[in-house]
């Protein structure tokens, strides 16, 4: 399992601040223009102020600095978030950058990644409901909760490219008894067109223990009113992913999680997970294709001095069924005939015409244990439309 | 020299729409809702695309989707923008995001890098002259040229945390008859204080021949209108980095590029220089110990297919000055004499107190050829003020 992990508390303690604590509402500059009643609402922040000196005397320099609102906000102007689905679904606007976009010019899986686990902790911001953690709700905190994913799956119809205007929506939902789904779709904000969406499966794990938990009642009552049914991507009957083992055909040892690969809570980040993954792809099919479709299974934590083994096997089966289903015309109008694939059972000949390629993946830790999967992987791939 | 790359034309065409054109203008929603002399703005938005018909016809799908000005903008809504500087500055305000922290919760140096960057595109994207390239003006364009950096100072007094809410100021001025510095300041949003400041010299170079060019006067006549005077960082006299051998203290060998590490030009990217760099010093020392000054001297590209070598050294001298000047009292309270640390000449032992320590970097391409020289640096921390 990975890790959403805690953020340890901050050890410097200042004086609170008036000038400082009024300004945590990121509303603030927006509200103070609005009169309700004939009156300012200026006056009622300045209320809440004062009943919030009977609590709160004193309060970091990091409550200060992040300014995480303790009472739910619908607008946040700095993020360019927003509340929608009646309330509890959250909505951003995202530009992307230069440095988010790789060789091909398009928007990185990294990225990607990285804006879902943003937008996702940024809900969780708006809610009110964000203590002293990352990700981590007043009452995960109570109970020495944090979240772990094990489930993640992305689907990408088109990738963005650089100072594209993005909207990403995401919401949460139930899923069985202790658990709890996060949803996402990411559009176009010019014109609509949905580019990628993405469901993942949370559990909360005992940060001390490190074992699974039960979801305690009062985090329940806590984030049960967020739940919505809608889902992102209409899960088929689930596929098992196997475990592969040293058979498989492409093998990356010795991989080592460097400083700077490590989150907040020393653990290696999800996101090199996945760049492990696709590295042990060869390049020159990498460099032909895109990625569609990756399904995430995590297993187990990473630490930082764990060597990490990275193995991934194409799957013949889906490469064939799907040339059969879908891409007769294309082989084609390629110059290549389906029968020759066939009797190639070869990937990388497979790649010419629009054919989807599927891999497995796994990573371990290097060694005979059995309880050595960090994650289990599968990736689906199609033909790049045009060269970078 | 690392390229500032050139993005290669897109080439999927797509036909002119109307509506797709008129929302060129990050602007336009606001800019129609303002009447001027009685007359709404939105005819002054159709005439100007009349007269866009006349000279081009068609567009390319990137460029509606990247919707680049092709004239001077003063604000930009979507990335919180807006020109300053009587005119010629550029100030964004960003939300340090949670990727972009490292183990120890404040903002990584790759992330400072990356945001002066995406700002100084930004900046170029403002003023109405970024053609399609990566920060090339339609004169570089036309003459074929690229933008490398020679020289990048970054000096961090302050690491932001996640949440934290930044102003990030760049401008650019003459550097000689060819060059030209850029410079930022970051500034934390709700106290003005500074965090950080940078000074960065670049140049031109042919994209073909890959030969340094003189400023051609017409990329002299669009980009001189910006220059400014002002410093982020005043220089004192340059002390020179050494090129470092293989007797170096540290050493990281056999580094190989993965296709993460490519920018849009196929190239290493500049941050993944910075990360092998860092790397090199000793876990330990990293832990205890934040930069505070970066500098570095690019010499030649990196390509793909180079094997690169990362040689550091610490600078005894550099520790044994600092301390004398600056430390006495903080060796004495940890209960080191300064005595002890001059005869062990020992920079681990030197990192109790807050004496700064200095390190000259050096990446290399693995070889024995004169010209192997990627990029000179020097690095100095300070003891960190807390624990992780």
């Amino acid at each position: 399992m990975a890790t959403f992990s805690t953020l340890a508390y901050f050890p410097i303690t200042i004086r609170f601040s008036w000038n400082r604590a009024s300004s945590y509402d990121p509303n603030k500059k927006s509200l103070n223009n609005i009169k309700i009643n004939g009156t300012s609402t200026k006056s009622t922040t300045q209320l809440d102020m004062a009943s919030a000196l009977t609590s709160v005397a004193y309060i970091s320099e990091q409550q200060v600095r992040q300014n995480i609102p303790t009472t739910k906000q619908f607008v946040d102007h700095y993020r360019q978030g927003m509340i929608i689905e009646g309330g509890v679904g959250y909505r951003q606007r995202v530009v992307i950058r230069s440095y988010e976009v790789g060789p091909d010019k398009t928007v990185t899986l990294e990225s990607i990644l990285n804006l879902l686990q943003e937008t996702a902790l940024n809900h969780v911001w708006m809610s009110g409901l964000l203590s002293d953690g990352f990700g981590a709700t007043h009452g995960m905190m109570k109970h020495d909760l944090i979240w772990v994913v094990s489930r993640m799956q992305v689907e990408v119809d088109h990738y963005p490219i650089w100072g594209e205007v993005l909207e990403i929506d995401t919401w949460v939902g139930a899923s069985g008894k202790n658990g709890m789904r996060r949803d996402w779709l990411i559009r176009s904000e010019a014109t609509g067109h949905v580019f990628a969406s993405a469901t993942s499966t949370w559990v909360m794990m005992n940060r001390t223990t490190r074992r699974l938990s039960k979801m305690p009642e009062e985090v329940r009552a806590e984030i049960a009113p967020w739940f919505i049914e809608k889902q992102a991507i209409t899960e088929d009957v689930l596929e098992k992913i196997v475990k592969l083992d040293n058979k498989a055909k492409y093998m990356n040892n010795d991989l080592k999680p460097k400083r700077s690969d490590l989150d907040m809570n020393q653990h290696v980040n999800n996101v090199k997970y996945v760049r492990w993954m696709l590295e042990t792809i060869p390049d020159q099919i990498l460099e032909a294709h895109q990625l569609t479709s990756i399904i995430l299974e995590y297993r187990r934590e990473c630490g930082s001095s764990d060597i990490v083994q990275s193995l991934c096997q194409p799957d013949e089966d889906g490469i064939l069924k799907d040339g059969l289903k879908q891409d007769k015309e294309t082989s084609l109008v390629n110059g290549f005939s389906l029968a020759a694939e066939i009797l190639e059972g070869n990937g990388f000949l497979a790649s010419f015409g629009n054919q989807k390629l599927r891999y497995t993946h796994l990573l371990k830790i290097d060694g005979e244990s059995q309880n050595d999967e960090i994650v289990r992987g599968r990736t689906t791939w199609k033909k790049k439309s045009f060269s970078p």
